[in-house]
């Protein structure tokens, strides 16, 4: 049984030396296995997110076929909806759909605050079971959406390409937005230390569509939110990773917010990418969904590429720079994780 | 009569100083204005693309209203794809569909070369019959799409997302993309010679989709055809303008392809991306297009940023980073172009 202290995924995110280079995939959990597309012809997704034991075979079925060096818990960072009063519906070939958007002073006023041991336990009793069952094998990450995310869903309703509305309540309304990101942020960081309590050994924030706003939005609208929840995950002693894509021009920018571990995607060099934020901060992602579904060759060459940039400086997680793709080849994300593995520097 | 040579938009593209910055809008022709609303409802969109008269009619329309310093001819990026025989059509809600999209190697065998003279000849019609109209007031600027962009939408289909088709092209048969991408470049040439000949004053090509890639695929798989297309432009003695969007990252890149100026959008502040492309090459875009929404008050503020941070160094044209978009108040938008002529460097 491997001490906490010793897992590659965590020495990593502490930016220590490893044997190798620690890999995992955000939505490694997913349609893309048949185990999975099995279980979710008996239940809906939010059956599988909200039943603990279906949540935890879930989250179990792609270690094994993978051998990744982290699980992250099978949830939907729009979990928190439902409690807050807006509504969540997943309707088949669309994606999420938000009944009652959030769209003025009122709308947030009606918000309601949130008890995450109460109204969202069934995650923190599907942390506590992967966790008795991985014990001593690789460590747990648990996650939430970063504030302007979720928000950015609650006030369109759903997926956007333009955020017009979102943007929009930032612009006209500032304190109304002001107001929905701090009663938002107040949430995720009790949906969060209601994780950790539950036994998550890391965290992840997913900031997935942050990419929309330009850099000074960003400070003026979006960071203050972002390093509230980031301090106050601080005390928690798990490392916490900052997530976002379509930042690569911004991404000392996104560092402000804190966290311990960076996740960006692929429109920007690994290296690069730590010229900018700096060599000891430890990384994690960078490499393109789709390129899982290139021959073996070309992934392999893709691997090759990001592994040498980081030359085998600490603080480096391979990993995608979004969630696997559906209809993804189990045997290629496989590969990878035995690509990673094998890898030598200066080999 | 304004002699070419002195408009204030020409001067700005080849870096020379002006009587204030040049101000114009990506479909600044389009659905947001009542008087295309009204020909739409008697005319197809192709039909409209297709026929000179109506071509011209909307190219003027929004010129008088705005007051911007350049036209663009009225068309749309797919139109060589007709031509070419992969078939063309705009599905009302849903924009463009390709009836026959090129994913083998038969399929790019059998594009068919275009004599743009004769087969996309009204475009060029159209482009006379604007500067007919518009001599001596502002130039025209002619366009089409840059080679990857046009390549996607024949390989996907239509729109997408992921741009997974494409770039599984890319990676598995690479030959096969190789010669669709050199067969597109021939099309682009010829179709953008033939705007000059017919009296285009500047060019833009556009690299809408360019920013699903990482920076190596951008240099192996695409940059050399960008590179042939900016290069059989140059004895045409027209600028060239280079934009693209989601690259904010990798703009230096982007800038290896050619082109007189560079247009990029707002994930990066206009100061930080001349630092990274040289103060020396004139740029434009920038502005967020769903700031036009937004009261007047943050749209100056907006505006005002973008040209406190150029300084009134020379080399720059007020522009959005995309398109204007459908249902943006027109006043808002020529309250843009009151701001920009009215701003004073240092003032």
């Amino acid at each position: 049984m491997t001490s906490p202290t010793d897992y590659r995924f965590l020495k990593a995110c502490r930016g220590e030396p490893v044997d190798a280079t620690p890999v995992w995939f955000m939505r490694q959990a997913g349609r893309y296995m048949k185990e999975y597309r099995a279980l979710k012809e008996k239940y809906s997704f939010l059956e599988m997110c909200q039943t603990p034991e279906l949540a935890t075979e879930v989250t179990l079925q792609p270690l094994k076929p993978l051998g990744v060096d982290a699980a992250i818990i099978f949830a939907d960072i729009l979990l928190p909806l439902e409690p807050m009063g807006t509504g969540l519906e997943f309707i088949k070939g669309d994606g999420p759909s938000i009944p009652r958007p959030v769209r003025t002073r009122k709308d947030v006023e009606n918000l309601r605050p949130v008890n995450s041991e109460e109204q969202l336990g069934y995650v923190g009793q599907a942390i506590k079971l992967v966790r008795q069952e991985i014990e001593g094998k690789i460590p747990l990450v648990g996650f939430a959406a970063a504030p302007f995310t979720l928000c950015s869903y609650m006030v369109e309703g759903g997926k956007s390409s333009e955020f017009k509305i979102t943007k929009l309540l930032m612009y006209e309304e500032p304190e109304t937005w002001k107001l929905l990101m701090e009663k938002v942020s107040t949430v995720l960081i009790d949906y969060l230390k209601m994780q950790v309590a539950a036994g998550a050994q890391a965290l992840q924030i997913f900031d997935s569509w942050i990419g929309c706003v330009t850099p000074e939005d960003y400070r003026e609208y979006i960071l203050p939110y972002c390093q509230k929840v980031m301090n106050a995950l601080k005390d928690l002693d798990v490392p916490v990773i900052n997530f976002s894509t379509g930042t690569s021009s911004m991404l000392d920018v996104i560092a402000q917010a804190g966290g311990d571990v960076m996740s960006f995607d692929w429109r920007i060099n690994i290296d690069q990418a730590r010229d900018v934020i700096g060599w000891d901060k430890p990384v994690q992602g960078n490499m393109d969904p789709v390129v899982l579904f290139a021959p073996i060759p070309v992934i392999k060459k893709r691997v090759n590429d990001i592994m040498q940039r980081v030359g085998g400086k600490p603080g480096h997680i391979f990993n995608l720079g979004h969630g696997i793709l559906q209809h993804t080849p189990v045997d290629h994300v496989k590969a990878v994780v035995d690509m990673v593995r094998e890898y030598k520097h200066g080999g």
